[in-house]
Formats: structure tokens, sequence, C-alpha cells
């Protein structure tokens, strides 16, 4: 039998800005990757999402970014690898305290937009998030693309790595994303983007945008919760999955 | 035999910024006050002060303050008490990240600034910090001023207290400080400050600005890095208490 | 035959946070009361929302605050009067800048939540913002509470005044507002809401929360456009204004 | 009679943290590169700044940056055109209003730090920045590197530009800029530092790092105020230059 697991990006409000319904996606991912403060993620939400994780046995991990609010961390910065290593340490640490207040603690990080991105091949940035999370705590494992520098150096440092698919964006043949300015490149039937998860997890194969189908085996499948329908859309993917006779379930349990 | 310890502010430089001389004051002080980002101090700035805490056997604290960089957290601010504690746990955890990178741990807690000021009376704020101090490690102390509404929660939370004088700054007759605005609020002559601290901490008293002779057992010292020969007058002061037979050191040990 | 100026406070996104729908509010309002970045609004959300409201005929005014992005500019800050000042400078001159690109400009300023509240009676703060208007240009007008220091100390500097009354805001029997936090202080009815403002506009009266009658003679109605149902609610008061025979036009012409 | 502007960076201090000395430099150069809040400058230092300048007759300059306060916006961000030319609107804008409250006008802008280098040949960025000049004030200048794209574009659209030369940079055989990574990049003897200039302005010739004489005729040269010794070595500069007969000047009047 099959078994994968469904994560999102939660925690992104900041302050009296809202966005996505972190509640409604907690009630059906496994794992929350949840912001940290640096591209988004006031406090208060980031207490209030790792509490909630917390009641519901979602497993909090650390959604790593780029300091920039205004750019939401969509920008690439050309960060010095030893500032992005300190960066990236003080938020899986602020996510640790906070975690460790709502009685969860944090298991794994993930890179968030131009930073994952980035360390998909930018070997110097890529090392230097894999060198904080080897530093603050070896135990945790590290969320990302397969086939990425950022992977391949975490296996090497010793740290277990988790990759993942894209629910509802469309894929190169060369296995990456097509970039979102792209026509196409986010998907919005819920039938389809489930149709093509069941495939994925049960077969290990993915149409690319240009039919091309790819080979791939995620530990994962990452759903987004910040658009409208987010969590119907992430509903319907569980539902279709375990109608397959797919185990949802996290890649690793919430205590540590 | 008297024993006190020598705590100061690092770690408060910002990016291109460099204020005070961490180098120095980790060379005399036993504890060090590490800002958290908040009110001061970029990671790679945090990192490298825990970094060299550790080697220095120098006991590593969170400096936590208001999110006001351009005021330097010294601005009260009217935050409602549930963000004030997420804002708590957030700084406290991100310091713990850097810290345990370190090789080091964060031991205790102390407010930085207006939040300092206000903590003494605001009985929200000062609930407020307490409540996340214990909710993220209740094995963490808390450094503040004697008499303080902060302490006065923290004990009857169950955690460890520490009260504090500060080695150049006037005292008004109550025992609060004379504020930064008026003249004389800051002392600069380190022989007399030096002085001062021998006389507090062997016979437990201090001047106050108008001569009244006020009764205080601090377990620490405070004193300042960010003013031109902040370093040498921590050194006199640290010199004279040694030479009048006082044991600096620590009142907690550098590991959890 | 009465006039009266509509106004909503506009541009308070922020990147990737979406508040409120600008465009629908600019067809409604005559008065776009802009954000300037302190408390909300990204320099390319203020530039598209000067555009439209250039293209609208709407007049365009400085929404100022304090720096405060996580608390929405909505918590009390002791800034010093100096630095406000400075701080509104900066403000009302980003505004302007974007104004001027955009083919308009800014005629008047009001201040922004905890700020608006502030000036009402806190003097030196009002004055500090009083200075700074004054001093960038003498022309500009101030948009506030009836009775507040600031308009007060505005009108002795020789700055043109605009008083305005909140249509979705509950009174107390001071004229002054029911704070947000408080049971009942948002109104939520659209035709109550509408009808209490044609009765004020008209009557020059509005029912305070305890029933007690208020006299006032606002040049200027406040709507809000960042709740659901803003741009509903703002229709429906000035529909039954022109249905009441109330002229609504902006209290100033869009060129300076 | 040769004729050059000597230009520097100031305005960067940040709140609490003080860099450079804007006082001494403002009594030597002639034009002030004033930053505008988003790498580095908060309000009241900037304010203090423009009236200093507006009294020593300097005249104003918008030094335009990435929103990197950590960073003093000396690492490239990907920023969208659109974005960017919104924010250097809104830096032009919120300097504009602080030179008029301070009695004097901006009359150019200047790219700073990871912006500078990165418009050299960045068209889509140098575009962006152009767009935002002439859509504020086609009457301001631009002040760039010789041969950028910035200054390209900037006189296609019609603008003034103004070429500089770096007193203190080491310079590539192709006239660009020895990264500050390298060892040798940034000169610190006043006097070779003032003998180089000298000949620049007066044989329009200087030496590369690698010996090649390179042909440059700047209207200014930039002097750095941000290193100890700065306003001595501006003002070895300015000295040795009208001990040569070159007359220092500002390429623009400070009245618009």
């Amino acid at each position: 039998m099959s078994t994968v697991d469904l994560n999102a990006d939660l925690g992104e409000s900041f302050g009296r800005w809202i966005l996505g319904d972190d509640t409604g996606m907690l009630r059906v991912v496994t794992s929350a990757n949840v912001a940290c403060g640096f591209h988004a993620g006031d406090p208060a939400t980031l207490l209030s999402v790792c509490r909630q994780a917390a009641e519901g046995g979602v497993v909090v991990g650390a959604q790593v970014g780029y300091r920039d609010l205004a750019g939401f961390g969509r920008r690439f910065m050309d960060v010095a690898p030893q500032d992005l290593t300190a960066d990236v340490m003080y938020q899986i640490g602020a996510l640790q305290g906070l975690a460790a207040a709502a009685g969860t603690a944090v298991r794994y990080v993930k890179p968030h937009g131009a930073l994952y991105n980035a360390v998909v091949r930018h070997e110097k940035q890529a090392a230097a998030v894999v060198a904080a999370v080897h530093a603050v705590d070896p135990g945790l494992a590290v969320l990302g693309l397969p086939g990425s520098v950022l992977l391949q150096l975490a296996e090497t440092a010793g740290l277990r790595t988790v990759t993942e698919a894209f629910a509802d964006r469309a894929y190169r043949s060369d296995g990456s994303l097509l970039p979102r300015t792209e026509p196409g490149a986010v998907l919005t039937d819920a039938t389809e983007v489930a149709g093509r998860m069941v495939r994925l997890v049960r077969d290990g194969v993915v149409e690319a945008a240009d039919g091309t189908p790819l080979r791939l085996r995620p530990d994962s499948v990452c759903v987004h919760g910040d658009s409208p329908g987010g969590v119907a859309m992430a509903t319907a993917v569980r539902s279709l999955l375990e109608g397959a006779g797919v185990r949802v379930a996290a890649f690793l349990t919430t205590a540590g």
C-alpha cells in the first residue's frame, strides 16, 4: 500500500493581513510548512498555527525564506552565504520557540519562494541552508525538490531528506516547475489536480506541460492554501488519494 | 565573600551599522544580554556574539524588545498582551536557535529599553512577558529591576528571578532610574562608577541623585557597552570589585 | 442644498497581502485617504491607487501613520515629536512623488489608526503632525475628528481643516468613538448606516450608542473599505444621501 | 579652467545607529547623495541632512536603493521592474518632502549600492529607474557610471545625465570598479587618492589596478563618508584639486 504526505504553506498572514485558511488546511494536510517571519508570518499567527497543528497532530516544519516582507520572499536576493546561514538559524529557532510554547516541535525545514528556487541549483546558498539546519539540530529533515542541490548537500551532511511534488503546478519535461509567470503554470481544476496526484503516487508518473511523462517518487505532495479554493482542492486531492487506496500520513512524527 | 554578576547589552549592531565593542565587552562581563532582532541585532551578529560568548564562558541571555528598529526599542508601544507574548516567544526562540548552533544555550531573559521600563509597572505587558518565558522554557531566569511587577509575576509563576543595579545610571530616591532625558542620568566617570558599585555590592548601598542612600542587594550589575569608553568603564568596575575582594561570577552556568 | 464629501482609507494592501477593494471604493468616494507605507501600502499599490484616483477624479489625501507594519499602525507609539514630524514629512512626500507620477497631487493629510486617536488629545504629537504638514506644503488641508487638538492646532497654524463623521462607527455621548474593542462599536447594517448619515448630513444629528443625540456638522463622512461589504455599504450611503437631495462632492479639487 | 563636482553618500544613519560624519562631509562636498530610507536613513536624519545642505548651499540628490535595511542595499534583488519603478518614485518623493520642509529641493537621483551596480548593465532595472525619475520630475538629473545602461536610457528619455568617478576605488581596465571583495578595491591613502583625482580631472586619465591608463571625463568625483577618515580624505582631495587650479562646484544649482 502506497503512503504519501500532504504538505502546505501555512502561517503566511501578517498582522492585519490575512492570507489563506490555516484552520481549514490544518484539517487536511499532514505536514505544515509554517512561515518564520522573514517572508510572512507575525509571531501571534505562527503561535496560533503551531497550537492548532499540535491539537490536530499535524507535523510542523520551518518554512524559511529571504528577509523580504514586501516581496513575500519571492524575489531572489544575493545574500552572502554566512548571512543566509544565520538568517536560517534565526528563523528555525524562532519557530522552535513558538512550537515549544504550543506543545509541539519543529521537525523539518523547507525553503520558501525564491530561496526554494535558488537552492535547486545555487550551491553556495544551498550549502548555507544545509549548514544552518545541521548546526541548529541535525535531527531536522529537509524538504525540497527532487534532484535539487539542496537535497544532495543535505544528504551528504547526513540530514534526512524528503522529496515533494506540487499538486497544482505544471512541470517542464526536465522535472522543474513551469514558472508562475507562464500561462498554465498553476492548475485550478480540483478533479484534474487530484487525478494527477493519484496517478503520481500510485504509478510514479506525472505528465509535464508538453505531455512528456515524468517519473517521480515524491515522499510528499504540496498543496497550496493561499488561493481561493485551496482547502477545497486539498480536500479533493486527499479524498481521491484515499479512495484510491493511498494512505495519507506524515513522513515524520510530531514528537522529536 | 560577596559575589556579583556583571551583565551588558550586546549584539546591538545591525547589518552595516556597528554599535559597541562586543568582543571587548565579552572579555569583561559574565552574562551577555544578547539582542534578538526586534530592537537591534541581525542574525549574523547575534551568531557571532553567541560563538564568542560560548568560547569565553559568558552566559547568554535573550534581550527581548518591542518590534521597533527605527526607535531601537526605546519607545513605548501599546502592544496587545497576546501579541507581546508571541513576540517574546519568537525572540527567545530565535536566539536559542543561534545559541544552539554556537554550542551554548539561552539561560535567562531580560527586557530591553522601553519594554524594560514598561514592565516595571505595566501589569499586562509584564504578565505577557512572563507567560512567554514560562511557555518557552520554565528553566529560564528573568533579569529585571528589583521591585518590578515583572519580577513579582515571574516569581509567582515559579521562574527564577535575578535583580540588577545599573553601574552608570543615576537613581531617584524611590529606586527607579533617572530618565535618560534628565541631566546627570548617565554617569561617565569610570572611577566614580566603579566606586559606587564596590560600595553597593559590599555594603548594599548606592546614593540616589538627591543624596538619599538606597538599600539594594542586586544579583547583577549592568554595565553599558554602546557608549565610547564602555569597555574601559566595565573593566574598571570589574577590577575595583575584584580588588575589593568581590568575586565576579555569573548567576547561572552556561549549560542548561 | 447640503453637500458632503465621502472619504475612505485606501491603498492598505502590502505586497502579497490584499486588503479591501480599492477599485470598487474609488467608484464611490470623493476623497481617498491613501496609505503612505508606514502602517500599510507598498509603493506599487499606492501608485496604482493614485492612478485610478486621477482617472476617476477622486481627491488624494495622505494617510500618515506610525511606523508599524506588524500592528497596522493601530498601536500607540510614544514617538518623540521631532521624529514624528520627520516621519510625517517623509510619508507625505512619498505619496506626493507617486501622485505626481500618476498625474495628480496630494491635497490633504489624515492621520491613521492609533495616531488618529492620539492626536485627538496628545498635544505634542498633534503639534508634530501639524508642523510636518505646514513645512511640506501649507496648502495641504488636515482631515480629522471635530474638536480634536489636531484640528485646533492646524487652524492656529493657518492650515485648512476638514471635519469628519464615521458612517459605520458608534459614538459615545461625548462625541468620541466607541473603541473597536467594545461590542457594537462597528455598525454593519448598510441601511441603518446610510439612514444615520442622511440624518446627520441633513439635520446635523447622529445618535450616540446610549441614545444621546449628538450635534455634528461634518465636512466629510468616512466609510470603511477594509471590511467585506465595504463597497456595498459605501454605495448604499451615497445612494441614500443623493436620494435625499444631498450633493456628494469632494471638499477640495484634485488640482493644487 | 576645469570644474568638477564632489559628491558623497550622506544620511546613512538609522535611528540609534550613526554612520559617517554628515556634518563634516557637508562642509567639503558640493552635492549630497542623501539616502531615502530603503537601504538607510531614518526621516529625522534625512531632514537634518537636508537642512544642513540647505544652509551650506550643497545640492541635494536622492540616493535610491533596494528595500533592504539589513543588507544596506548592497545585495542584488530581483525586483520586478514595475515594483522597482514605484519604489524609486516613493523614495524620491519622500526626500522631496523632507527637502521642501528644509527649504531646498531634490535636484538629481543616484542609485545606491547593488542597484547602482545592477543598472550598469541590467536593462529592465535601469529602465525602471529612468521611468520613475522621469514620471516624478523630468527636471531631475541622473548621476551614474560613465557608459552605464542607466545613463544611456536616461539620455534617451531626455533626462540630464551626470557621470562620476570614484576617488577611493580601484578600477579595472574596462572602466568598471574592482569589487569591494577584491584586495586593493578600496584606496585608503589620502595623498594618493587626491593625486589620482587631480590627474583625472585635469588630464582625463586615471590608472586602472593593472596599470592601464583609463580615459574618463567625469562631471563629478565621488568621495566616501562612511569610513573613518572619510572627511579627511575628502578634504585632501578638494584641497589638492583647488591647489591645482580646478574649480570645485556643483553641476546644478540648489534651486529647481
